[in-house]
């Protein structure tokens, strides 16, 4: 497996932070390259709120049930997404999440998502973050210096994956609907 | 900007690709990359239908109004989402649809995404792939080698993205609904 393959294989969900600070330039650095992530009709359908202030983030850590990590993290990125009611929506901001989780990863920094629910903890965080309507912040991440090493090769983790075969099909000529 | 870096932020959809075959043990590479890719709790919601028939290609391009570009590609991968009404899963479809992407990016291979739409060509799509229940391929991908190069640096290329003040806002104290 070539290198880019490998580092793409062994991005993992960091909870637990060093207290080195993370400079601002670095987090402009990594959002800088998400927003060239691809979106249905280029509608780019994001924004992001770099936190640092740690009384918000403690109050963002308690609108869902597992966001207890965005207290104890140098940086909180709250990914807002566009509020259409569009799936299409859901599915580009997973995108551009996977893109900052990975270039976070690539700048050698950790990282865990958070989804902020049910609709009265999202509301709620609009206040907290003084966000203008149009906007819901559904999503937050956690950025900051890995507590622990995370150099394990993916192989040698067990993450509780499917194997590749309870995953994939091919289509095979005699499954064709003709 | 490291190399790592650049290559995030390099990744651009293809549409047109040359004839050259794309080996099925590296779709198999790319997808078994892709496996690690993280999702709320662990689920996985995610399945993948690999095709190379063009006869198939060619009635899935149809299901979508953006998706002529299957018809046209060495291989189909067809993601198929956990059929659980859940946001978080079109959600976590679009992280392993990043993943997938810049993996084949990695194998110098090309890639592009197509929404199939609306529920009507979801179902058919479904008929067409022989699927069983549980499983909608409402996203399906291109992939194949670039028919034009595509090693253009990232900023010499205006693909319409929006500048990074335009989308990244600081939490300051003063904002804070305290």
């Amino acid at each position: 497996m070539t290198l880019l393959l490998e580092f793409l294989a062994s991005l993992r969900s960091v909870r637990h932070f060093t207290d080195r600070p993370v400079p601002r330039e670095q987090i402009d650095q990594i959002l800088d390259v998400a927003r060239w992530t691809g979106s249905a009709r280029n509608r780019q359908p994001w924004r992001f709120r770099v936190v640092m202030d740690k009384a918000v983030q403690q109050r963002l850590s308690r609108l869902g049930q597992y966001a207890g990590h965005l207290a104890g993290a140098p940086v909180t990125v709250v990914l807002l997404s566009a509020d259409d009611g569009r799936t299409d929506t859901s599915f580009d901001l997973g995108r551009v999440a996977q893109t900052i989780s990975l270039a976070a990863h690539a700048a050698g920094l950790g990282s865990c998502l958070a989804t902020l629910y049910p609709d009265d903890n999202v509301a709620e965080a609009s206040r907290v973050l003084g966000l203008e309507p149009g906007w819901l912040p559904q999503h937050a991440m956690s950025v900051g210096y890995p507590a622990t090493s995370q150099q394990l090769p993916p192989t040698a983790i067990s993450a509780g994956r499917l194997p590749l075969t309870a995953l994939v099909t091919h289509q095979e000529p005699a499954a064709r609907a003709d």
